[in-house]
């Protein structure tokens, strides 16, 4: 079997010095990190920081995920490709991969088939160090709150009220629930801690919300991490930490330049879990490409109902951004999940079950919609698809005006998903999108929470407990009131329940826990179990990576 | 005040590629991280890794390290620039900083004054990613043990007896001690942790002894993470994560290439501890730099009882190294405070006082001399230092056949020490050097343990417990016997006790613990406190870091 990384390997990557000329990136602003992967100088990245963006954004998106996958990496990237084939400068903007995932199950996020950014391995493990400096940063930022503690706690905060928890980009459930400084007087005062995977840290949020250093450094500052017996906020700045996390930071936040497969640039910079974060790359490679390139291919994880509501209601508001299309990825094979086959099955021809499932795909699609975007729907095309099976999914989409290409990028590279880049330039050149997003800033934060469960969750009402709505109403109170709320539920369904596929209507979506990430500049809204670090399967797939006989990595896809 | 930091900035760095030409490294093998880093290929730079070293090796060491400060690293760098000055074709081999200390009290590691390697903060922060990698590494073998223990526990291990811990790039005593795995079923096995810093991992020192990749992965094999409950070794072999820990480690064992401020190449890779690692770069750094230059200036950490004695019988047993010379560096001040000077009196001129401390580098240098190696002292002048002090610091030595050479190279870079430069040089010429180990791979290691104490602690004895003596022939039953022993102890004096400075005789060395580094292939002795995670002080270095109005990095130091 040819793998990715056998493709990935048999590709002649260009030089980087080539891909940033192609970009328009000048070599002056260009700090390489090896052959193939580059930093682009913060200064020439936001020198034009205020500037409206020169290019068209467009967003991929995906129905909710299934165990069968859809495609969202594969289609952002060969919809770049397609786009700079037809003579459209195009660039693709992406999240950085976790080390822990690439070690667990899920494996790397670069792509696949002929659809890839390149080097992967490099990208899947250390690439240029950022979620490295963005760990430091958020332990750093640990270190000086015990050691306030330690200190003598001048600052009067509370042990048991400290929220900041450590971060570690790895998979290790060993370490979600911790009792730290044990072992007596010179090792602190014990208290009950934790670690979140890094991609789920608010820094790593603040460090993808940020439009330049100086915002960088304000963001950090504003991070509460805990309160004081009598319920005042203890900040990164009370702690003096925000000018150290700041210098960590200061060389990560220059976004990364890579190549694809075919030779189009992709700026993969920053990577925040969809859940309590809002899960896109970073404002500041994104606010590049579009000051770069004609159109910028981006991509938001999970489901449109996360991802996609997150980068829209959370990132493009804070960064100023208005997309100009939006794609919907979609699987038939996903679709017949959502329309209650089991994987076992999907082999079959199953028309009603794609219809079925369908519903998923039109309620994401007509979501996005609500956002005042024209969309296209990508149609990820599996051998087993049958013409029956597809022109469902094109029946089921018609009549919201949306059309569905059937796209062969992963075995096709760029020619496969030529007609999706041809549906995305015509939405372009519609001009038809008007993005507004789903509510206003002077909405009260638990009206932001149910506009959001009603419009795009279709959820009946959400319950919300006493405490929680005194909690959100202290928010308000402390000055927290004008922002955006960031929902962390299931991405498979649009419900609180991962069981409810396809298009649930009248649930009710149970609001468990809020949290003010000042910093980040939302509060988030836990709805159900949230992961936060996930484990390791049974058999990781760490256990298959190594090295062969020249010193080359195997075992990552 | 004219800053480190000041003056670092000041220097007009040249492109690497050029630092790389003056040191013979062809572009082609050259992997550059920005303008003025590079790793040197692996490939390239493990080329000759069986063929005998091309130049002269000589180890700059120290003095017991007293709060006065000595300047080993600075003397390493402006000896390096002084024989590059004289026409000698030098290079420089270091270690890199650890993130812990930068944000600590001690500062960065990178030099002083005009005798710096640059560019000093991004080498003192996250520099190539190496520290980051190794941290990885550690931690994603302490996440499969977790989850080895977590799925069913199929090899037995005992959780009692796990002896891996986590690590973590930063100085944080909350996490010398945790109970881990916290929460119920789905987090796992609670049980007693702890972090430390990742210089202090055995991955650090394995790290830095492997000769090329295939020795690492097969050392990280062997990393022994815990027991059975019959007592059977449990390696990183046995949870099959040898082979993802070198896989991440790959692009790191490249050595990092940077320059002086005067222009000198420097190798800057690894950087264990002095107490339970070895305390000197990597083996492939310094073996490549053999290659490449006619002199290659080293630096051991600590004072030469503990780093020098660790780089001579670890390091270049190991790696097959036998250096031609030896520094001792040593400063009027600090050789005062051996003499019973408080710091706070150390301003006023006291011969008597310089006359006793130098019973201490006396006994160093002689302590070298049993290894074989000419010495020359390096007394690092500051303005306070009297002619009369200077003068009985050289009357101390000579009788040993040693002079003591005045260096001024941090406020005069090379020049200030082309005389110490001019001694090395004879040193080398003449040849003398006929370096032994201090003890053959055959001894007992209970052997070892006391050769090391009676030939360079001046130890009368040493109190070995009997579990640690029966654990010390449980090794040498498992196989382990032929292996040198790296003793843990206080830096500050011969002794393990700390407030006996000078040159004790006739103490007790109180040996209390003793560990199998199998995958560093040592055996850890600790004799008295160590420390493996340090703490940050009440007012950390890091309440000052932070950028200015530029963007630049302040208060590093």
């Amino acid at each position: 079997m040819v793998t990715d990384l056998d493709i990935a390997r048999a590709a002649r990557l260009l030089p980087i010095q080539e891909i940033a000329a192609r970009a328009g990136i000048p070599e002056a602003a260009l700090e390489p990190y090896g052959r193939h992967k580059a930093k682009v100088g913060l200064e020439f990245a936001t020198a034009r920081d205020g500037a409206a963006p020169r290019g068209a954004l467009v967003l991929v998106t995906g129905i909710s995920p299934t165990a069968a996958g859809e495609g969202k990496t594969t289609t952002t990237i060969g919809l770049g490709d397609a786009l700079n084939s037809l003579g459209t400068r195009a660039m693709i903007a992406l999240r950085e991969p976790s080390l822990g995932p690439c070690f667990g199950v899920k494996g790397g996020a670069t792509g696949g088939g002929r659809a890839q950014v390149a080097p992967m391995e490099e990208i899947n493990l250390h690439f240029t160090g950022d979620f490295h400096a963005i760990t430091s940063a958020n332990n750093l930022l640990a270190a000086m709150l015990d050691n306030h503690l330690y200190w003598g706690n001048e600052l009067g905060l509370d042990a048991r009220r400290v929220s900041w928890r450590r971060a570690i980009d790895m998979n290790d459930r060993a370490l979600r629930q911790v009792n730290a400084a044990l072992g007596g007087v010179p090792n602190g005062f014990p208290r009950e801690d934790g670690f979140d995977i890094t991609v789920a840290s608010e820094v790593m949020a603040v460090f993808c919300l940020s439009k330049n250093l100086e915002e960088l450094q304000q963001r950090l500052g504003r991070i509460i991490v805990g309160q004081t017996r009598d319920g005042r906020n203890v900040t990164a700045r009370d702690l003096k930490a925000d000018g150290a996390m700041a210098a960590l930071l200061r060389d990560a936040l220059a976004p990364n330049l890579v190549q694809t497969l075919e030779g189009s640039p992709a700026l993969v910079h920053g990577g925040p879990f969809a859940n309590i974060a809002h899960g896109c790359n970073s404002v500041i490679a994104t606010r590049l490409a579009l000051q770069l390139a004609d159109v910028v291919v981006t991509e938001a994880g999970f489901g449109a109902d996360l991802g996609a509501e997150k980068f829209l209601d959370i990132k493009c508001r804070s960064a100023g951004l208005a997309p100009s299309a939006c794609v919907v990825v979609a699987t038939v094979r996903a679709l017949k999940m959502h329309g209650g086959v089991a994987k076992s099955a999907l082999g079959a021809e199953d028309v009603a079950a794609v219809t079925r499932g369908a519903a998923n795909l039109r309620r994401h699609v007509q979501n996005m919609q609500k956002f005042g975007l024209p969309v296209v729907v990508a149609l990820n095309r599996f051998t087993s698809d049958t013409a029956a099976e597809i022109a469902a999914v094109q029946a089921a989409v018609r009549p919201l005006g949306v059309e569905a290409i059937l796209c062969t990028h992963w075995s096709d590279g760029a020619a496969g998903a030529a007609d999706l880049a041809r549906a995305v330039q015509a939405l372009i050149a519609g001009g038809t999108a008007s993005f507004e997003p789903l509510y206003n800033d002077h909405m009260s934060l638990q009206g932001k929470i149910e506009t959001v469960a009603r419009e795009i969750y279709h959820a009946a009402s959400v319950s919300v407990p006493p405490p929680v709505a005194a909690r959100l109403r202290r928010f308000e109170e402390q000055g927290f009131g004008h922002v955006p709320v960031c929902i962390a539920k299931t991405q498979y369904s649009f419900s609180a329940d991962p069981t409810l596929m396809g298009a649930p209507e009248g649930h009710v979506l149970p609001l468990r826990e809020v949290r003010l990430s000042a910093g980040a500049g939302f509060v988030v809204a836990i709805c159900g179990e949230i992961m936060t670090m996930p484990g390791l399967p049974r058999r990781p797939a760490a256990e298959s990576i190594g090295l062969d006989a020249e010193g080359r990595i195997e075992g990552l896809f």
